[in-house]
Formats: structure tokens, sequence, C-alpha cells
């Protein structure tokens, strides 16, 4: 139903600002540089899953807001929020809340300009955080030679979720990093700013990188070849796989809300890239993304959670609950 | 539990703006300019009478945010909005929101930036509207000898409900002007950008023009007198109270989501004042607000949903169910 509203909202909305809808943010040029701007939405019931602290809860609130600013290339400048706040919440719930927010404001050095509470059914967090650049990264930038990169690894926040929803045994210095990853990831801010000079286009892992590549592709009018072994995917997310019988692959590339960055960057400009990043493939004429595994060329397949639906019973937000 | 959950939150946020929390926006400079930023979140069921159809609930989701920006004094420059969906709304009804925001934004002439969906149990609009000006108007820039002006009028929102939630039998003539108010407010966004220049301070009547008038006094540290005949209330206001057993006065002081600019401004700038706008009283030093009704001062009290609460069964907010 997702898709049917935003298409809904699109066709109606014609007065879109400099940079159409579309992108991690939007974006308006004021004087001579771009103001970013967007907004996400939480939802207690369906995003947060019971383990995640009230600590934890604010700082995602503010981190996935934050991480779209910084896949725009975008120093945050900025961060506002709503509450809605069900009758019955406990007063600690909420204290915990607010410590969370002040210290993500803290962490990523960005304060607060406005904030509202109103009564709602549910907890709902909606973040909105501002940005500034001289030089915007959008996912529509990308070009044929580009190396595609991304900061980070990829998979344990959904292997994270598949320890705790199957209630997994691992060895705690399995679970650990995995946990840290599913509820306390952390935008990619510094990152951002560097490749704002320096990349031709970005975009931040929110619904998983196999859905990025595809957004990536088709937004420049570009294909992207990735080569599988180059993933950088850790051995916490493979053991978990191996113990659900999954491919390790399909589980990093489903994995959402990991908040790394893919970028894409002219070959001859990776050396100056100060950002740690790990390259995982080309940018080429055409259309689409495929995977190379084991030497086999494949078009990669939309992963993500309608894709760990089929894998594993319920959806991915349906296993928050 | 509003109050409580506003000062547990104030306590934590230390990390604030160019302009602290309390205002109708956030502010921060941006080169020579401040970008304001503001958020309010409409929640159906709280905040949504029964008579309204879905194109005046978008409509409003923009100008409560819009008239923020512009009681700062700033033009508006984008918006935003993150929308909770239950699973179970009618896509007319949300087709019907959709072209309401679109209406807003044309008649605003405001881009929209970035939007955001997701499943909540009531259907939420969070809007954030953002803004740009040279001279930042603020609740706390009022000083002793201004005059206090008010655009347009005040009480038909009010009257509107009340003729609403009891079912008076008022003639047309009478219900269509509160009907309009109560349902199709606009935000006095040129008045905003023309009052820059000139006023000292500025607040729009979200939650009463009582309650904002005591907000003023108190943020600029200054006492307010209003004169009661001055007051801009309209027949259709005066004849409901008349028919409700009310006070007019009362109740136009009570009256929220009006959407007018109360503001203070310099004598002598008056007539240069390209605004139409009724003079309601003046700024003098002290603490407080006082109000003369029949030649007699008296404090003004707080008039707003808790007062109406004891005149009227129900809160304000419960009013719209």
């Amino acid at each position: 139903m997702e898709r049917e509203i935003i298409e809904l909202f699109r066709r109606y909305l014609k007065l879109q600002g400099d940079l159409p809808l579309g992108d991690d943010a939007g974006a308006i040029m004021l004087g001579d540089e771009w103001l970013v701007a967007t907004n996400d939405m939480l939802v207690r019931k369906t995003d947060v899953p019971d383990i995640m602290t009230p600590e934890q809860v604010g700082f995602k609130a503010v981190t996935m807001n934050v991480s779209d600013v910084a896949a725009m290339g975008a120093r945050p400048v900025g961060f506002l929020f709503s509450l809605g706040v069900p009758r019955n919440i406990e007063m600690d719930y909420l204290e915990g809340v607010a410590e969370g927010i002040e210290k993500a404001l803290e962490f990523y050095g960005v304060p607060v300009l406005s904030a509202d509470t109103n009564e709602a059914d549910d907890l709902i967090i909606d973040g909105i955080a501002l940005g500034r650049t001289k030089r915007l990264l959008t996912r529509s930038g990308a070009r044929p030679g580009d190396l595609v990169c991304i900061t980070g690894d990829i998979g344990r926040s959904l292997a994270g979720l598949l320890v705790w929803r199957r209630a997994l045994d691992v060895p705690k210095k399995i679970r650990e990093p995995l946990y840290e990853k599913l509820l306390e990831p952390r935008a990619r801010v510094p990152e951002g700013i560097e490749l704002s000079e320096l990349a031709n286009a970005a975009i931040d892992v929110s619904d998983g990188p196999s859905k990025e590549l595809h957004l990536l592709a088709h937004m420049s009018g570009v294909r992207i070849g990735i080569e599988a072994q180059k993933l950088p995917i850790r051995e916490e997310v493979r053991a978990v796989a191996e113990a659900l019988g999954l491919d390790p692959i399909e589980m990093a590339l489903a994995s959402g809300e990991e908040f790394e960055l893919i970028f894409t960057i002219p070959e001859n400009l990776l050396d100056e890239c100060p950002v740690r990043c790990t390259v995982i493939g080309r940018v080429l004429k055409g259309v689409g993304v495929y995977i190379t595994i084991d030497g086999k060329r494949q078009e990669m397949p939309v992963l993500g959670w309608e894709h760990l639906n089929r894998e594993v019973k319920g959806t991915y937000r349906e296993m928050f609950r």
C-alpha cells in the first residue's frame, strides 16, 4: 500500500523544490548553497523491536534523518521533531527517549530547532533534519566508469534482527556486534561531508543495499555491476546465515537500516578520497543491476522486506512486533 | 500532560538553535539570513472535526505550519510532511488530503521538499515548514510603548465549533462565515512578510488570543493592556455567544486556530504599516495582561481549552470527536 500512497501523492504534488521528490532528501538553493531537508517518521509499533531501549529509540530517530542529510553530501545544521504520545505512556520511557535524542544531537553536533507534542494512539517520533552543502550528492549522478563503493559493512542489522526474532542461541561475541548495528546504528555524517566534494552520487542504506543499488541505477539511468566476493560481510553475519540456512550474500543485500553510504566516484579520484570504504563494483552503460557470484554474472533481484517475506515468515516490519 | 512532556524535553535538549525553543518556530542563521523551521502534527482523532472534508484537512496541515513561519516574519520556502496511515484508510480520503495539500502549496506558493509515509493507528499528518527572512519577529521583542495589533477578526473558529457541536439552529448567513474560519482558515503569509520590517514582536493565534497575549507579555518581559471594545469580534460570533449564554469577549479570547497574527509595533511606524489590522491595546512596563471592559480594568484570565472545559462540557479537543 505504501507504494500506492506514494504514487497518489506524487500525482498531486506538482509544486516541488529545486530537486524533484525521490531523493534521500529535498533541497532548495538558498544563496550559493543548497539547503537540504528530510523527514522520517518512527512508529513504535512497527519500527521498534522490543529489545530496543527508549534511549536507543530516541537516538535512532535522529540517526535515520541525519543519515539522509549525509547521503546528500550535506552537513546537518538542525533537527526538529514531533511526538505523538499515547495517554498511557510511562514518563520513564519518554525520559529515555529525550535522553537518546539529546545524546544523538550531541554526537552529530546538531541543534534542535523546534519540537511539538500531540496525543496519539501509538508512540510516534517524526524527525526532521536540515543540512547545507555547496555541492549536492543525488541518486541521479552516477556516471559510467565510476566505481561503486560502500562505507562500513552490511548485513549485521538483519542478522541481529533474525537472531532476536528466532531467539537464536549464538555466542555473545557474535550477538553483540549484530545487536550493536541493529540497535545503535550510526549515520555516516563526516563521510557524507567528505564525499560531497568527490563523489558523483550517493544513497544511504535504509531499505537494504539491493534496493538502494536498483534505485541508484534507475535514477542515474545507468547499469551497475557488483562483485559478490567484494561485499563487506562480516563473519558474524555469515555465521547467522549458515545457522538459518540462508545465503549470506542475499541476507547482506536485503539488510535495511544499516545507514551505510553507497556512493559512486570517478576512478581517478579514489586515491584522494579520505573516506574508508570498500569498492564493490562499477557503473556501466545500460539499465539494472547485476551481480557476479563465483564468476557467474546474474541480474540482482530486488531483495528486501518483500523478499524476506518469502524466506522468513512474516514481513520485515512484522518481525519487529 | 502536554506541559509535563514539554518540560521534560526542555530539560534534556540543551543543544538548541540560534533562537532558543519556545517561539513559533526555530531559527538558525545561514549566511546573512535567518532560516526558520517549524513543525506541527495533525492527528485526525483529536484535531479534526467530523464535518471537515479531507481536502480541508490537507489544506489545514499546511496552513498551521505556514502560519508559524509567517509569525516569524519569514517567507515560506518549503514544506515537508510525514503521513501516518492506518491500514483501513479509504484511498478516496487520502486522495482528498493530497488534493488539499497541493491546493495549499499553490495558495501559499510553497514547494514540497520531502514526504514520507508510514503505517500508524490513526491518520497523522506531520507538517514541517521552512522560511527565510532578513529580520526575525519573535515573541520576545515587544517593547513598552508599542501598540498591540491583530489582523482579521477573532472568535469565529470557536463559535463555529460550538454551532456544530451543539447542533445550534442558526441561519445560514451566520453559520457560513463561522464554518469558513473553522474549516478553511488561512495563514497570514503576506502580512507576516510585511511586518518583518516594521513590527517588534509577533505571534500567531493557534491556542487563542488570550493565551498568545500572555505568552507575548511573558516572553517579552512586559505588561500588555487590551481594550475590550476594540477587539475585532464579528456579529456572527456575538449572536452565537448570546444564543449559548456565553460572553462574546471571553469566547473570542479563547478561540484557537484562528491563525491571525498578533503583533506589536512602535506607534510612529503604524502609519507606514501596510497590513490591515486593528489596534487592540498597548505594551507597558510590568508583567501580565490586563483588559479594560466598560472602563473597568481587570487582569485577563488565561482563556482557552481548559477554560472552555469549565464553561462547556468536554475539553476543546474532546469537542472535535
